[in-house]
């Protein structure tokens, strides 16, 4: 019988998480129990959450125990079912773990994949987590009316272009803030952003006034740090800030400083307030298809960036914050 | 004639506003014109937000310009009309400014003050803008549900003792922050707190996990600052954050520093919202009545300090930032 690669939490990472924090292990081919199934993993995700997922702390979710397989989600085939409503050949997109196969029960399913007009692949991607966060998070706390300018953070990333485009769709003006030419380039020619601003580049504070001239009615963060200090002191009145994500703060204990913001959100009347989309997952399939349907009329555009072999895992998640990545990064097994 | 003694903003204060920043000045009785009304002031407020009116930069009011009367409530008595719907020996309360006298349109008048079997006083305080902005500040950005632990800053004062009779009466847990034994007590014995704490004695943070075992559902915040940071510290999930004032805060420019919130924000998915009750005027009069119900009714306790004569304008507004009033600040001309 065949074996089970899996990638193990080799230690908890004090910021963010380095291939030494993961090992790689040959473990036996899992057998499933009744109510079961066994999916064989065709893609595994990799995302900026991950680094949340393994702390040790007061999270929003329980922490990654030292040992246990990398949670992850997957797209996955089912080859044998125990359970009700699952059959051989069923595409899966679940939270089957940094593994090649999984012995799953049926609550680790978010949703069959059957879009068979687009690569499963998407499912992890503009489809998935990252697609569903810059939905949700968009409307749900962002809230953006037609005419609102919305600025975005990591505005070419897997999460970043999804709002913008989505902004852009909702009749706004979208404002992206992405880190060196390449993206600035991306966010501009691909997805649409009106203005495209590079932090890197001095001048930040400038040209977003300049870009924002009304001010920013949303901010959809995704980075924290000084980028966000620089989106503050351009909202508008009755801004909506979506605190999605803290890409550009490489530790959080301690708590780095900056400028406090009470000032700015009362005086702005503004609303900053925190996103994580597992709390939605009730609304995910109905999220997932609105997206799909964006993607087939060539409304919503995705990266995608694949690599291949499950040893590609452990120091995929760095490859994330180190600024790097163009694209959703897939790990693709089969 | 008689004359009309004003209290004139003499310079613009850097940080909180001394009494050097005012001066006092022999004017005219003004003459009013065709649809104006004379009124006489019979008490004058000071409130913690006039630091916020009289700043020279982008705010949620106006700045006051040099040399002009200063902006204040005030509860008055017409002594003459030319509007429609005013007779002499009404009582109102409106922007009739830090002066004995105003010619006044009706557009300034916020209420008329027919509570006759309540303390025209009141008008200014606990069923005037520190009331309202507590039960406004509260329900719209707080959104206490019953068993709620709603925690208060400044929880003796005008708006935070307030807050937390009304929380309590909404059927929340209350657990106030104030500075120094004597307000402390003050909040337990006078206005019902469950739990009060002295921010001046260590142990603030271990004091707050010990009164919120659930976390803070809502921090309904006057003060911003170390204070802040510390019940942030001890939020629930999904709490809400009422960003209503920054008194702890001596200066705004520069900006000070603190330990970043976006990432207690995120995985709390927490909420913080400005609160500025001027953008909630049409519901003025509804709130000031409910809250004259609970007076009525013992259910809701203030105090007042007032002070006679308009001399003790200039340096009302630094008292209140120095910690050493207890309740409502007027001042009584007549």
């Amino acid at each position: 019988m065949a074996g089970n690669k899996q990638v193990r939490v080799a230690g908890r990472p004090p910021g963010i998480p380095q291939a030494e924090h993961f090992e790689i292990v040959d473990s036996d081919m899992p057998a499933i129990g009744a109510g079961q199934i066994l999916v064989r993993n065709l893609f595994l995700s990799v995302e900026p959450a991950m680094r949340g997922w393994l702390v040790d702390k007061s999270n929003y979710s329980q922490p990654i125990e030292i040992g246990s397989v990398m949670r992850a989600l997957a797209v996955g085939e089912v080859i044998e079912s125990r359970a009700p409503g699952f059959a051989s050949g069923d595409r899966l997109m679940g939270w089957f773990g940094w593994q090649e196969f999984a012995a799953a029960a049926p609550d680790t399913v978010i949703r069959k994949v059957d879009d068979t007009d687009l690569s499963p692949s998407l499912a992890l991607g503009v489809l998935g987590l990252n697609g569903v966060t810059a939905l949700l998070g968009l409307e749900k706390v962002g809230r953006p009316v037609a005419g609102d300018t919305v600025v975005v953070s990591t505005a070419a990333g897997s999460v970043g272009s999804a709002v913008g485009q989505i902004a852009k769709l909702l009749g706004c003006r979208t404002v992206g803030i992405a880190g060196g030419a390449e993206k600035v380039a991306i966010c501009r020619d691909e997805f649409g952003y009106d203005v495209a601003i590079d932090y890197r580049t001095p001048g930040l504070e400038q040209a977003l006034a300049a870009a924002c001239p009304g001010g920013a009615n949303v901010y959809f963060d995704n980075t924290a740090g000084a980028i966000s200090d620089a989106v503050y002191r351009q909202l508008a009145v009755y801004a909506r800030i979506v605190a999605c994500g803290t890409a550009s703060v490489a530790s959080w204990d301690p708590i780095p400083t900056g400028p406090r913001v009470e000032r700015i959100i009362m005086t702005r009347r503004a609303t900053m307030g925190g996103f994580v989309v597992l709390d939605h997952m009730a609304e995910f399939n109905a999220a997932s298809g609105r997206l799909a349907q964006w993607v087939r009329e060539g409304k919503l555009r995705y990266r995608e960036e694949i690599v291949d072999g499950i040893e590609r895992c452990p120091g995929a998640i760095a490859d994330l914050y180190n600024g790097l990545n163009l694209g959703k990064r897939l790990i693709r097994l089969v």
